[in-house]
């Protein structure tokens, strides 16, 4: 739990439900439906977390949503409220699935006289989130966007900017279940800490983390828990501004080690960064540790309902460079997060004159990677903006702390 | 290794180096150069795996190719004889990095004087393979393939077609690497096989099997090692012909226990399945498992260049539905496989006229998923075409068999 920052004057009322927010964005936008087939977008359109990723929802303004899902998709975690049609799949059945589907689709909207200007669709799967089955792309082939586009208006950037929007206030249930997925990266992040020690590799800790998360699978609901720890050793943690992965350096003592760990639970996601040492910090890189967490605490203190999300890149930012390190945090202080990865939305970078609301899930994580000192530091929190202030999901009550 | 079946009357030459399959097909429509951005098409153009999935090869019939890579993408892993160019990344550095990244490509066109229609792309990161970074999917967004394509020509379909064959001939040198993941994925296959006991629960194995893989990292030249392993047992083994996962299903005596493994190793891929009882199989699963290894083995034998892929599809087929089982074989016998998890090219399946030729990997896969007697069983192996005959690149000597 963070401490809560009572700001009375910028209480507002709670975030609209999720029906609310999306028949609100149709309205505004003359649209009638919203033809959604990106993992994310069909768990925030309708709590469904696709297996396949070959799954698409016709999300109407004025009628029930009906999910097409592949013959082959399981059945058992599909949500109720929902009108499920299946299409042919396999190589076997159908050679071309995705025809039918689109006249499917096209039948759907003859019937609900849904006219194609009416109806509005992201045709790009750039940062989606992963379906269930994740080892690979979606499946959803060249053309197809194209052969549903004729089904569909042209979004302005504007109406895609406004649905991208839908993703910035989560509701009660959302925010449970990202709640849950912090949980579940806490288990990894407890198996991190045990797990440091003179000579174990950066890879056998990335391992031992997330098959940790893989194993809660079956407890409390979980259907789906996956884990991508990558960790940085000694002088590697000094490019973890750039890029994060494990590799089969063995840790030494006075090394930093640094933990980027992203958690997906039932199509809800956490995205977490500690930094440990192992031993006594080498000379230099105790400094760096200190100043990200003091820089990472002020931003988190700085969360509450009306903050522009530059005061608090500010918070970190100029903690930093009051130390004369400003050249080394090289990146964003934070970013919406909970059905990806990294949400879309405004950052938490300088100037964003964007304010914070009371259901905005967002991250903080500055972080300092100086290569001449052989190491970095990064500490990244999950942190859910409240009325009166912020929560802190990711830090959870017992569990060890950096 | 495979029983060699010389078969001398269809024995034909070596497979062609990559740059020859390359140049020939750049040659045979008439482009002057290919653009690849997909993590599977760098990898078999350049041997380069991306870190981010942001990266982009322009590859010249007639110069040496150029690869443009985001600021932030690690460095040690590019390989030689490629001109690395980078652009700018990061929400603090470049608001629209690729609209930079057009422009250079645009750039090198101009300076190479190829014409857009001299220029091939696949637009669609359909089915791709993952890069290093797996958590998302890539993060090429809307309207960059549509700038790109203003750069290129139209490829028709017989193009697009044309280079799906560049997948199926592997060199000595992809050879030696999907070798090697299916090394790494007998890792896991042995934490599998240990693992069987009553109690222990699917996503428990799977979680293991994975972890075993990860750690493979910094072992022979491996700074990528990523498995997807799920596990179904007792009646969840009979959905394994629709989808794999685990869930938190405990083992128990008479089971059939399914493993579906997809392994990246350095960017290629191994996709084997095993199926193993617990104690002794319950009723009719005993005769599921003997009839699916006696039909694998029917069509591993029948592996050889010059035999068509329909006629190994019936080995398994007809092996069968000679038990009265045919309508519980529900899928493909085998595909492609190295690049990805699942190649592009002719499938496995019934029917299918095209033929093997040396070079060529692929997976041999039948299985048998009866709900009525609770349980199903898959066993996948991925074999090279020789000019012999085959060898079988997932058995590996003196490790566990199913």
């Amino acid at each position: 739990m963070g401490t809560p920052i009572v700001s009375a004057s910028l209480v507002t009322a709670s975030p609209p439900s999720r029906a609310q927010q999306i028949r609100s964005f149709l309205q505004q936008h003359d649209l009638q439906a919203w033809i959604a087939w990106r993992p994310d977008e069909l768990v925030m359109l309708s709590g469904y977390f696709p297996f396949w990723g070959a799954s698409l929802l016709i999300y109407f303004a004025d009628a029930e949503p009906v999910l097409f899902v592949p013959q082959i998709e399981p059945r058992d975690h599909i949500p109720t409220g929902l009108r499920v049609q299946e299409y042919p799949w396999g190589d076997l059945k159908c050679s071309d699935p995705y025809s039918v589907l689109v006249s499917a689709v096209g039948n759907e909207l003859v019937k609900a006289r849904v006219e194609g200007e009416q109806v509005g669709m992201n045709p790009s799967a750039s940062r989606s989130s992963l379906p269930i089955q994740a080892a690979e792309q979606i499946p959803i082939p060249e053309g197809f966007a194209g052969q549903l586009s004729a089904l569909t208006a042209k979004p302005d950037a504007q109406g895609q900017a406004a649905f991208a929007d839908l993703y910035l206030r989560k509701t009660p249930d959302e925010i449970s279940a990202i709640r849950q997925a912090n949980r579940v990266a806490n288990v990894g992040l407890q198996v991190f800490f045990e797990s440091l020690q003179p000579g174990i590799a950066e890879a056998e800790v990335a391992a031992a983390v997330e098959s940790a998360i893989y194993r809660q699978i079956g407890r409390e609901g979980i259907f789906h828990s996956r884990g991508w720890a990558m960790v940085q050793s000694g002088p590697n943690s000094a490019d973890a501004g750039r890029f994060n992965r494990s590799t089969g350096r063995r840790l030494e003592n006075g090394d930093l080690i640094l933990i980027e760990l992203a958690t997906c639970v039932n199509g809800y996601w956490s995205d977490l960064t500690r930094t440990a040492a192992v031993g006594s910090p080498k000379a230099g890189l105790e400094q760096i540790l200190a100043i990200v967490r003091d820089a990472q605490q002020a931003a988190l203190d700085g969360v509450s309902p009306g903050v522009s999300a530059g005061h608090i890149d500010a918070l970190a930012r100029n903690l930093i460079a009051a130390q004369g390190l400003s050249s080394f945090f090289t990146h964003h202080t934070g970013h919406h997060v909970g059905f990806r990865y990294h949400d879309p939305g405004f950052g938490i970078v300088p100037g964003e004159s964007a304010t914070l609301e009371p259901g905005m899930v967002i991250t903080i994580e500055p972080g300092v990677y100086i290569r001449e000192r052989g190491g970095g530091a990064r500490i990244e929190d999950n942190v859910l903006v409240t009325e009166s202030g912020h929560e802190t999901l990711s830090r959870i009550e017992g569990s060890m702390q950096p």
